[in-house]
């Protein structure tokens, strides 16, 4: 309880944020750009991870006990649930399980996808749990949207490994990028291969099934790490452009705007700390959350504490 | 119990077998075609890996639960830790805990090194946990020899996706294998790039150090799938040739001297089964186990088994 703020007992809430790991995180980038005066605790169930290979009942009795720790003891008045695959397979487990208003990743993700196609017909790249569930199809068949999703198992590593490569600024002059992607080291070369073959793979059986996507959904919280590679290797494979909607950024912006409506209505006026207060939590590997967390969050993540949930 | 020596009381021992996940599958296989006649009981910990990349508290946790479940619940009289994590992390906590004669894969990986190497060089690559414990580089020391560590962090998803090419015997014609690399499907290509890019960085240190290797230890139960594509590399990037140990068929050798040993001493004459008798357990994706499994076991797993350690 470092914050003088929390001492004095004025009441600007808590947004919990909570992810399998540290991917979360660039959600909670996100969330910190648009409320930049709030109070966020970050909970990655490092322990556990990764969620995307576990069963369906697992992952519910592990995000639960994730966010009971985010309310109870963090006293988080807003959840929002950055994993995409805690939120396809756990999202109605959560809001059983806690009091608070709980947002997750798919619904956003769907919604900006829908803004954002005119053909209608939208691809989702994902971990295989969240893929399996169909939770993104489902959200887009409910928007009048067709979806098609793959699952892309190699990407979450090749991340955590840093082949991402210089996080060049996405849309650059395509020339240029070429000229850099030839001159990118090997390790570069390769994420942009795995990209490449999975999206080619992806496009194809789109093609198959007679679909004209223009849109694809980043289902992974890894992936805006990935998205200026991302975009390079899109614009190769399919010259007439494909929109990239990431379900982090989509997340955020809506989970801003409930927070504000919400904050409103209980806490007039919000009192805002100077600048967001951050702390973060790990089940697990406090320095690995601490050295990787920073490249997510694009900010130090300060100390990382590791607690228990008994798992 | 399905079994009907089991029902008649004759005293045939089970030996328990345990990994993380089903990378250890490898070691039981080399372990079924030296004791075919055995019982073995197989525990995947699937709801909790990757051990590789959590603390040395969380594994020997976990791997202790695990060991006490074959034990106390399938009546192993003889463990295999057939998980390098666990081994290089646990394997003291797993001895403590349990009253049974415990073997790991390190030692018998090492002592196969040792046995091979003519320099006393010797390279080793495994999960991040793994080199981080150093307890390769540990065991080669009190053997005399030096060692170089590294993790490969990519190699454990490359298997698992399955882009691993066919598994070509081992040393065939370099111009035949050359060929065949260059006709391989863009999936291998990458595999065999990722290879590529870790063991030049390997060899490379080595140099660096003044080392003269000429043994490379396959320090994860994933990797003997790799072992054709890692030799084929291994003749491109090092022409003097450097042999290759897979500590699965090290361990795998050592446990059934031990066993048999411990099992003349015990149990005299050891009643067979007339094939070997695999029942297999996991704590969580039981359908992933059973899928990927039999590319590890090179047999079908047959039906694995659900358990709940409380995790």
């Amino acid at each position: 309880m470092s914050y003088p703020e929390w001492k004095t007992g004025m009441t600007t809430p808590t947004i919990g944020v909570f992810d399998s790991g540290f991917g979360g995180l660039t959600v909670l980038r996100a969330l910190v750009a648009r409320l930049p005066g709030a109070r966020f605790a970050f909970l990655g169930d490092t322990a556990r991870l990764p969620y995307g290979s576990k069963s369906r009942r697992t992952i519910a009795r592990y995000a639960v006990q994730s966010a009971q720790f985010l309310v109870r003891e963090q006293g988080a008045e807003f959840l929002v649930i950055a994993c995409n695959t805690a939120s396809a397979l756990a999202l109605d487990a959560i809001q059983d399980a806690v009091p608070v208003p709980v947002l997750g990743v798919i619904e956003p993700g769907a919604e900006a996808a829908r803004a954002a196609s005119r053909t209608g017909d939208v691809l989702v790249i994902a971990t295989g749990a969240t893929v399996e569930s169909h939770a993104y199809a489902a959200a887009c068949r409910a928007r009048g949207l067709r979806a098609l999703e793959m699952a892309c198992p190699l990407l979450v590593p090749l991340v955590e490994e840093g082949w991402t490569g210089p996080l060049v600024a996405a849309g650059a002059d395509t020339e240029a990028s070429a000229a850099q992607a030839a001159s990118a080291p090997p390790q570069v070369a390769v994420t942009a291969e795995v990209i490449r073959i999975y999206l080619a793979e992806l496009i194809s059986e789109a093609a198959a099934q007679g679909m004209n996507p223009d849109t694809l959904v980043l289902g992974c919280t890894h992936y805006p790490l990935l998205r200026p590679l991302l975009e390079r290797v899109l614009a190769c494979v399919v010259p007439a452009g494909i929109r990239v909607i990431d379900s982090a950024e989509a997340a955020a912006e809506a989970a801003a705007l409930l927070f504000i409506l919400q904050d409103t209505k209980k806490h007039s006026p919000t009192v805002q700390v100077p600048t967001a207060q951050i702390r973060c939590f790990a089940t697990d590997s406090v320095e690995k959350f601490e050295r990787l967390g920073s490249r997510f969050l694009n900010q130090p993540t300060g100390k990382v504490e590791l607690i228990d949930l008994g798992g």
